[in-house]
């Protein structure tokens, strides 16, 4: 079964051949921006540039005037043109054997009674070749593993290739999804701008990428459901094997009124959302830089097996920032055993007591060798599940954490080690670097608690689900 | 009486004169940082690198041997020593009519009974002559418009120069709140990293800051106070001329332990503080980004005079997120006047609701007048006191807002204007260019819906303040 729904969307995510419909050399319009996203990210396939009043060329590729004049069986097509020729190219594009379409445009069932027939007509003559549709209204589709940008958003192909994808009904949305996993330094798998759900669902996205082999986490940003029983029961499916996030609104009044002219969907209560979200098994978040600092853990192995947390610092405040977020999630800074504590009070700073959180001053700073000897202490310690070492950066002209060393840790004691690296985003470079050598690393206090919390009821979903 | 607390701190935030004691040319000392930090920022007063062990100079200037051989009246005196030489020197900088000082060590008040002695002898010594103390424990004292920067922190000479100032207990999460600052691209007057509070309290910092003509916003990093009433009192008289923003933290179990040995405060609980700083008219927020985000609108001006908001947008999920936090938060969108609607539907796009907030589709990403048009008509309404356009980057290679129109657009109705830049941090050069013209921006939703549920809370505030 799995195979089948991997085969259903292979010419969606892994064409062997794209059509752009609507193609121009005219920087003003949309299939300019479509073409040139095709296209910049070392595409390996056929790609097909397409309009009637092409000349010879159009971007240096050689044109076609029509759909007709394509060969037989084209995978992809994207349609980059206004909501009136929507229709028949997508007939003509059936009728030419293609196999996927992203529609980008407007007008649809989001716009009211008239969208809503126009969209249902655009349904029956996509079923009928078995094509599937991404949108309308949305910004499309990519595979970073396949070099597949069918978007009309040529930066998206600066996005590094990781394991993370995101599913997220509006475009903005998904934007600031995907800008947020740029500024965590999170590598994405595919992400896909669903839209108006013409014939593929939050649930067809979500049972695909759980048996995507290239997806770890799966991240949905959703503003409502058509036919919600169908998708909580694939996404419990799939959260059974992945973890699955939800970024969830629409709950207010304004914001549903947005909702519904939006991508046509009603948006319902948050309680009864939430509810069934939580009993599928999905980890809910707030925010889109929530969504990514979690899938951040995820995508690095950094599940600990229980609520236990170690922290060394060198400085209190953030510490006693992540400590207050902690405790009010369910995570316990466990009392350090006493042969641990004994252990610990051979090399501690005078004056630091030999406890949990481990406050080991301005020394830890200079000499970052106090970490490591402590961290590893308090791993063996059998109610301790991972560690946590906060570390103001010296921006270059102080001492560096020792990274690596701390991550060789770690991987002995087979538990995640985390670090807040108190700097700003601009210096984000330093973070990557640490997360290059096995760090879960965030820039502030504040997303180190939440994580914290999240992955400790991500731990009791399991073991709800487990029973 | 403004001019007597603005005189009393004058050594400290605006010294004529720096000694740096234990300043040195080994560079794995913290009087090397020290003496570093304070030559980074263009300084334009004397400095007096004082150190018993110097040679005829310590990085290039003229080393004095003892604080016996410096002129009398040096204002400000920087102790880079350990904090066994703490209580000698301050005796010796006061006999020789020191002002202000400001002491990096720790192993006072914070680390037990015999470092309590230690420091009511140390607030003895001071207080004999007349010498304020910043610490001891703490990063020390930045100045932007002075070129002050009596920190260990070269880097912090780097933070641009603006309204904005800081006091934090803690020194790393002063660190954070100021790095937050940067990534907002907010600039700061002055900045305290307060410690243990010798003899210079909270209270003492939000009186001066108050009459600080270059301070037009306070923030406040708190773990704990001592004597809360007095606090309470001025920080009352302080918010009623200039926004107190609070961030405090320490209320749970591992973190008021972790406080207890930081900075010699019992973290009390978290009812009493919340309900005794809204009464005395502070603004609390739950981050230390929070807090930079509503700093930032405050140091621009932003505050509307009431709680009804236009929102435009040609992407409905960001402006979804928004409207979701603000209806939660008190924030209204009001219905558009028929007279405005009608205007409207003369040129937004087909299928576009002449509503609020206003979908204008992606026609207006390209066509960005549609966002000037509209909110001039909507800003006339009386019953909607700012607006928020939410637009997302063309990342170098598409479209731009149109900032300084729309700030002019503001400020003929005099009504302050938001823009929601989808933007990752790295971007944020964008940013800031919108906000040289007078926009306050911010790249993500959450941050922009939060911001307007702070204004919201202040307005009302000072409203209960007022009666």
């Amino acid at each position: 079964m799995g195979s089948e729904i991997l085969e259903k969307f292979r010419p969606l995510f892994q064409p062997r051949s794209i059509a752009v419909i609507g193609a121009t050399d005219n920087p003003f319009k949309l299939g300019y921006h479509a073409l040139a996203a095709v296209t910049s990210t070392g595409y390996r396939g056929e790609v097909y540039p397409v309009n009637p009043n092409a000349g010879e060329t159009i971007q240096g590729r050689r044109a076609y005037r029509s759909i007709a004049e394509l060969p037989h069986g084209v995978d992809l097509f994207v349609y980059a043109v206004p909501e009136t020729q929507v229709l028949p190219t997508v007939r003509e594009a059936v009728e030419r054997g293609g196999r996927a379409g992203v529609i980008f445009a407007g007008g649809f069932r989001e716009s009211g009674e008239e969208g809503r027939r126009l969209q249902e007509e655009l349904v029956r003559i996509a079923d009928s070749g078995g094509m599937k549709l991404i949108g309308p209204n949305c910004i499309g589709v990519l595979n970073t593993r396949a070099g597949v940008n069918a978007t009309f958003a040529s930066p998206l192909a600066w996005f590094p290739s990781g394991n993370v994808s995101v599913v997220s009904q509006s475009g903005g949305m998904g934007n600031c999804i995907l800008n947020e996993l740029m500024d965590e330094r999170v590598g994405i798998a595919k992400f896909v701008s669903i839209g108006n759900r013409a014939n593929v669902e939050f649930a067809d996205m979500v049972e695909y990428l759980a048996e995507d082999p290239d997806t770890a986490v799966i991240c949905l940003f959703i503003e409502g459901l058509d036919r919600g029983d169908d998708f909580l029961r694939r996404a419990r499916e799939a959260a059974r094997r992945k973890p699955v996030i939800v970024y969830n609104r629409g709950f207010t009044e304004s914001s549903s009124r947005t909702a519904l002219s939006h991508t046509g969907s009603v948006a319902s209560s948050e309680a009864v959302y939430r509810g069934a979200f939580a009993q599928a098994g999905l980890l809910q978040v707030e925010s889109a830089n929530q969504m990514a600092c979690l899938a951040k853990a995820f995508s690095m192995g950094g599940v600990p097996r229980g609520n236990g947390v170690f922290m060394a610092t060198h400085t209190a405040g953030p510490a006693i920032a992540i400590s207050d977020i902690c405790e009010r999630g369910g995570v316990r800074f466990p009392p350090l055993r006493p042969d641990i504590a004994d252990a610990l009070r051979g090399f501690i700073p005078r004056h630091a007591v030999a406890a949990n959180p481990l406050d080991l001053f301005a020394f830890a700073w200079t000499d970052n060798a106090l970490y490591l000897r402590a961290t590893d202490l308090a791993l063996a310690q059998e109610d301790i599940h991972c560690a946590v070492a906060v570390f103001v950066t010296g921006a270059g002209s102080g001492p560096v954490f020792p990274a690596r060393e701390y991550a060789e840790i770690g991987r002995r004691h087979g538990k995640p080690v985390f670090l807040c690296l108190v700097a700003p985003a601009i210096l984000s470079q330093e973070l990557e670097e640490a997360q290059k050598e096995g760090v879960i690393a965030y820039n502030t206090p504040e997303k180190m608690g939440e994580v914290l919390v999240h992955l400790n009821r991500y731990g009791l979903l399991e073991k709800s689900a487990a029973t």
